[in-house]
C-alpha cells in the first residue's frame, strides 16, 4: 500500500510545495519555468555576494525556509528526494548574476547527484564568465569508517547557511566566505535516529522497524542507518548519539571535548511530537554539560526533514565568538528560529517559588479555633457523605463512570483527616478558604475543582461580615463562580441544580429578622426536591451531557450529594438548638 | 500495544518537555516545585500587565514557546493532555505580581478542566487582592450546532497571545487588553483534519481510521472531529474545510465573506511532513484568494500541534490595520516566526526567467557549420554504442540496475535527432557545448551529468586555440571537473579509468610536432586496456561500490563505453586520412 498524504498528485509534490511557501511568504518569488524561489529584493543584492542552495524536496522547510536577508538568495528544488535540474541551477545563477550580485556561491549537501548537477551548472555559468564557487557540505557523523563518497550533508548545512549568510550581508567576497564556511563545515558533526521511516508519496515506507528497535545514524531520504538499537529511554539513547558523534575512534566525529563550545541543533526529521523533541533537547544539554561541554546556543525546531520520519538528529558545531557572532547575526529566513544571544550554558534555569501571603486578618470574625458546632457540622456532613458512596456511585454508572460516591467519600475522609490534626479556623472565610484548598487537592477531578471555587469565591462576602445576609451572599458568591467557569445553568442536571434551589430560598436571610432554621429548612427541602428532579432533566453540561437523555431516567449524583450536605448541616443545627 | 516514543518516562514527559524547551531558552525559568515556565526578566516588567497561558501538555510548541516579550509572561503546563493543577496556576500569578505586574491576564483555551482550574487560581488570587482577568478561547470551527460548553480552543490562541502581548508590550492596561482580546477571540475560527490519530505516551492512538479516510473537525486531545470524509485531494479537502469554517449555516462559523481581510495560520497538529503543510499552504491560499478574500498574513508552521498527530488546521482570524498592527509587532518568542510585514494577496509572486547570454563569439574557431568528417565522427560514435547497447546491458546487470546500454543508446539517439536538425556548429568549443547540454538533457542520470560536466569542461581551453595542445588540456579539463564532482579516482572501476588512461597518452599532443594518429592511437590502446583492467578492481564510487568485489568479474560498462566512443572517433580519423 502506499503512503496517505495530502497531496494534488504525486508529480506536483515539489511544485505545490514550493508554491505554498513562496505564497505564504511574501520576501520570495518563484522563478518563472523552473522549480526556483529566490529573494523578492533580489535587486538590493548590487555589488554583493549571491548564496544559492537547494537539492530534493521533501526536506522542509530546508532549504526555502532559509532564504531571506542574512541567509539564503534563492534556493532550486528537485522532486522529492531528487536532485534539481541543471538548467534550473544555471537559471538561477544567471538570475542572480543579472540581478547585479558579484558572484555566487553554491552550497550543496554531499550527495552525487548534487554534486554533479550544482557542479555542471557552475562549470556552465563559468564558462558565461559568472565568478561561481561551490562549497559540498558533508556533516555526517554516522559512519566511523570513511567511504570515498565522503560524510553525506545533513542538518549542519542550515548553520552554514547562516554563516554564510551573515558574511554575505556583511559584504565580504565571494573567495573569503567560501574560503571560511569551508572551515566551519568542518568543525560540525551530525547524528541521526528514527522510531521508523519515511515513505515517499506514491510509494511505500523505505525501511520497517519493530516495535523495540530504533534506527541510528540514519540519513535524510529514509535510506537505512548505520546500525539498529534496542528501544531505550531518551537520556541512553542521547548519550549513545552523542558518544558515537564525538568518538575520535569515529573517522566522522567532530572533535567536541570537555571545555569544548558549541552550537548544538536539535532537529526533528519530520514526524516526532515536539514533547519528544523538547525531551531529547533537555536530555542532549544535560548530557553534553555533563561532559563539560559548554553550550553557546541550543536551536530547537525542524530545519531539515526527512518528510514525516518520527526522529531527530543531533548537531554540534564548535564555535568561537567571532562564528557565534554570525550565528547570531539577524535574518529574515521565516524558519530561522528566534534565538536568545545569551550562552545556554552557565544560566541560572529556575527562579524560587513565590511567597505565600500571609492569611488577611478578617474585619469580621474573630481569631482561635471553630467552636464546636462547627466541628459537629463537619464530622455529620462526612459521616453522611461516606453513607451514600455506594448509593451515589450507582447513580453515577447510569450516566458517567460510576465514581461520584468514591470522589465524595476521598472528600469526606480528607476533611475527617484535617479535624483530627486540629480544630478549624474560627473564622467562616477562613474555613471556606481551607476547605476549598483541602478539596481541591483531595477530592480532585472536576467536583474538587468546582466545590473549590464555590467554597474560594463563597469565603469573599464572609471576610467583612458574618451576619445571616453575609451568609446569603457567599451562597450566591459561589454559586456565580460555580456557574461562570463550569458554564452549567440550573436546568442542566448538575449540582448546581440543588445548590441553587437553596440559594433562592437562602436570600431570605437577607431579611431584617430573617430566622435561620426555618429558611434553612425550606432551603433543604427545596434542594431536594430540586435532586430529585433532575431526573427528569437532559444533562446540559458535564460529562452525562454525551449520554441521550432517554437512558437518564435516576436524578443527578452530584445533586443529591449536594443536597445531602445541606441536610447534615441543618440536622447539625437544629439538634444543637440555634 | 502502546505507543513508541523518545521520552524517559511515561510519568515524566511534561517536565522533562518543559525543561528542555527552558534549558535551550535562556530568556526563560522554570518556577521552582510548580510546572511552570516564566521569562526571565520578569523584574523588567514592573508596572505592566503579565499574560499567563497553558494547559495540557502535548500541544508543544504552544505554550511555552510563546513566552516572550511581546508575547507570554509565563506558562502553566499539565500533564499531557491534562489540565495544570490549580496551585501551580496560582503559584504562577503570584510569582509575576511578586515581581511587580500590575495585573495578570490568564488567556484559557475552552476546556472544562482549564476553566475551573484557571478559574479558581483566579478567584484565590483576586481573594488575595491580586488583580486577575480571564479570557476563555473558543475558535473551533468544527460543530454546526452550538453545545453549552461552547467552542473549544484550538491553533487561534496563539494569536491571542501574540495580540495580547502586543498590548501589554505598549503598556495598554489590564482590562483594556481583556476587552479588545475578547473581541478579537471573536473574530476567528479554526478546522482541523487528520489523516490518522496520535497516541499518549504509554497509550494506544485514541482512534483508528481506514486508508481512504481523512477526519475532520477534529480536536487537539486525538479526540474524534465531527465526520469522516473520502480521502481526496489537498484542494478538495482544503474547500471543503474553508466552506465549512465560513459557512453562515454553520453555528461556529468565521463570518469571512468576499472582500473580508484575515490573517491565515496553516498549523502542523504535529506528524505531517512539511512538504504536505506546503502543499496544504498553497492551496489555502489559492481557495480563499478564489473567494475574494485577502490574505494579509500567513503564518505557517507548528504553532499548536496534538502530539504526533498527521494532520493540520487551518485558522482564519479577520483583521484591519490596527490589529495587524499588533501581530506584526516584534516579539522575542521562540515558535513564533519569522513574518514579512507585507500582504500576501496582492504581491506578484514569480519573476521573469533570466536571459540567456549570447553564444560568446570564440577567438580561435570559423563561425559557420562543422567540417563533413566532424559530422562523421559524431554518427560513429552513435553507430557504435547503439551496437554496444545489449552488451552494456548485460555487463551493467551484474553490478548496476542493468541500464548502462540503454543510458547510452539514449544518448546516441538525442546525437542523431540533434544531427538531422542540421549540422553541428564548426566552433569545437560550441561543439563541446551543445553536446553537453544534449546528453545532460536525453542521456539523463549521473552518466548525462558526468558527461556533461566533462564537455563543458573540456571547452573552456578550446576557446582560445584548437590545435594539437588545447585538444589535449581539453581532456585534461574534462577529467579535472568529473573528479571534482564525482569524487570517482582513477582505480576506482568507472568510466574515469578509460578515459584517464587515454588522457595520459593524449599530454603527448602538447610536444612540438606531435602525430595526431599515432599519438591518438596509442590513447585508444590504453583506454582499452584500463577498460579491461577495471574487471579486477573494487568499485571505489557510484553504485557498483554497494556492490562487493567478489561478485565484480566483468570490466564496468561505463569504461568499455568510454573506450568504444574513442575508438570509433580515431576509426573515421584514419579513415579520413587526417
Amino acid at each position: 500500500m502506499t503512503s496517505k498524504k495530502l497531496v494534488n498528485s504525486v508529480a506536483g509534490c515539489a511544485d505545490d510545495a514550493l508554491a505554498g511557501l513562496v505564497a505564504c511568504n511574501p520576501s520570495l518569488q518563484l522563478l518563472q519555468g523552473h522549480r526556483v524561489a529566490l529573494r523578492s529584493d533580489l535587486d538590493s543584492l548590487k555589488g554583493r555576494v549571491a548564496l544559492l542552495s537547494g537539492g530534493g524536496s521533501g526536506h522542509e522547510p530546508a532549504h526555502a525556509g532559509f532564504i531571506g536577508k542574512g541567509m539564503l538568495t534563492g534556493v532550486i528544488a528537485g522532486a522529492v528526494f531528487t536532485s534539481p535540474a541543471v538548467g534550473s541551477i544555471l537559471a538561477a545563477i544567471r538570475a542572480v548574476a543579472q540581478a547585479g550580485t558579484v558572484g555566487t556561491l553554491l552550497i550543496v549537501k554531499n550527495y552525487t547527484g548534487d554534486r554533479l548537477n550544482f557542479g555542471l551548472a557552475r562549470e556552465q555559468a563559468q564558462a558565461e564568465g559568472i565568478p561561481v564557487e561551490m562549497v559540498v557540505v558533508g556533516d555526517d557523523s554516522a559512519f566511523t569508517v570513511l567511504k570515498k563518497a565522503g560524510r553525506r550533508g545533513l542538518c549542519g548545512t542550515v548553520l552554514i547557511h547562516k554563516v554564510a549568510g551573515a558574511l554575505a550581508e556583511a559584504g565580504v567576497g565571494l573567495e573569503e566566505i567560501t574560503d571560511r564556511v569551508s572551515v566551519v563545515a568542518k568543525a560540525m558533526g551530525t547524528l541521526g535516529v528514527s522510531l521508523s521511516s519515511c515513505s515517499v508519496p506514491g510509494s511505500k515506507p523505505t525501511f520497517e522497524l519493530s516495535a523495540d528497535e530504533v534506527e541510528l545514524g540514519l540519513g535524510i531520504h529514509g535510506e537505512a542507518g548505520v546500525r539498529r538499537i534496542k528501544m531505550a529511554p531518551a537520556d541512553e539513547i542521547v548519550a549513545l548519539m552523542l558518544d558515537h558523534m564525538t568518538s575520535s575512534s569515529n573517522a566522522s566525529h567532530v572533535p567536541v571535548q570537555p571545555g569544548s563550545s558549541v552550537v548544538l541543533m536539535v532537529n526533528n526529521l519530520g514526524g516526532l511530537s515536539f514533547l519528544e523533541l523538547g525531551i531529547i533537547a533537555d536530555a542532549a544539554v544535560r548530557s553534553l554539560e555533563g561532559r563539560g561541554v559548554k553550550i553557546a546556543r541550543a536551536l530547537v525546531g525542524t530545519f531539515m526533514s526527512a518528510l514525516e520520519m518520527p526522529g531527530i538528529s543531533l548537531t554540534l558545531l564548535l564555535v568561537d565568538e567571532p562564528l557565534l557572532k554570525l550565528i547570531d547575526a539577524e535574518t529574515t529566513a521565516s524558519a530561522w528560529p528566534n534565538v536568545a544571544k545569551v550562552w545556554v550554558t552557565g544560566r541560572k534555569r529556575s527562579r524560587a517559588a513565590p511567597t505565600e501571603p500571609l492569611a488577611a486578618p478578617d474585619s469580621a470574625a474573630a481569631a482561635g479555633a471553630a467552636s464546636k458546632q462547627t466541628v459537629l457540622v463537619l464530622e455529620q456532613v462526612c459521616t453522611t457523605l461516606l453513607g451514600l458512596e455506594e448509593h451515589l456511585n450507582a447513580l453515577d454508572r447510569a450516566a458517567g463512570d460510576g465514581d461520584c460516591g468514591s470522589t465524595h467519600s476521598r472528600a469526606a475522609r480528607a476533611i475527617q483527616g484535617w479535624l483530627k490534626e486540629g480544630p478549624p479556623p474560627a473564622s467562616p472565610a477562613q474555613l471556606l478558604s481551607k476547605l476549598s484548598f483541602l478539596l481541591l487537592e483531595k477530592m480532585g477531578g472536576s467536583s474538587g475543582a468546582l466545590y473549590g471555587l464555590f467554597l474560594t469565591a463563597a469565603a469573599q462576602p464572609l471576610k467583612a461580615k458574618t451576619d445571616l445576609p453575609a451568609w446569603s451572599a457567599a451562597m450566591d458568591a459561589g454559586l456565580a463562580a460555580m456557574q461562570k467557569y463550569g458554564k452549567a445553568a440550573p436546568g442542566d442536571r448538575t449540582m448546581l441544580d440543588s445548590l441553587w434551589a437553596a440559594g433562592q430560598e437562602l436570600q431570605a436571610w437577607r431579611s431584617p429578622g430573617a430566622n435561620l432554621l426555618q429558611i434553612l429548612t425550606k432551603a433543604v427541602k427545596s434542594a431536594e426536591a430540586a435532586a430529585e428532579a433532575t431526573k427528569n432533566m437532559e444533562a446540559g453540561a458535564g460529562r452525562a451531557s454525551y449520554i441521550s437523555s432517554a437512558r437518564l431516567d435516576q436524578p443527578d449524583p452530584g445533586a443529591v450529594a449536594a443536597a445531602a450536605i445541606l441536610r447534615a448541616i441543618l440536622e447539625v443545627l437544629q439538634s444543637q438548638g440555634v
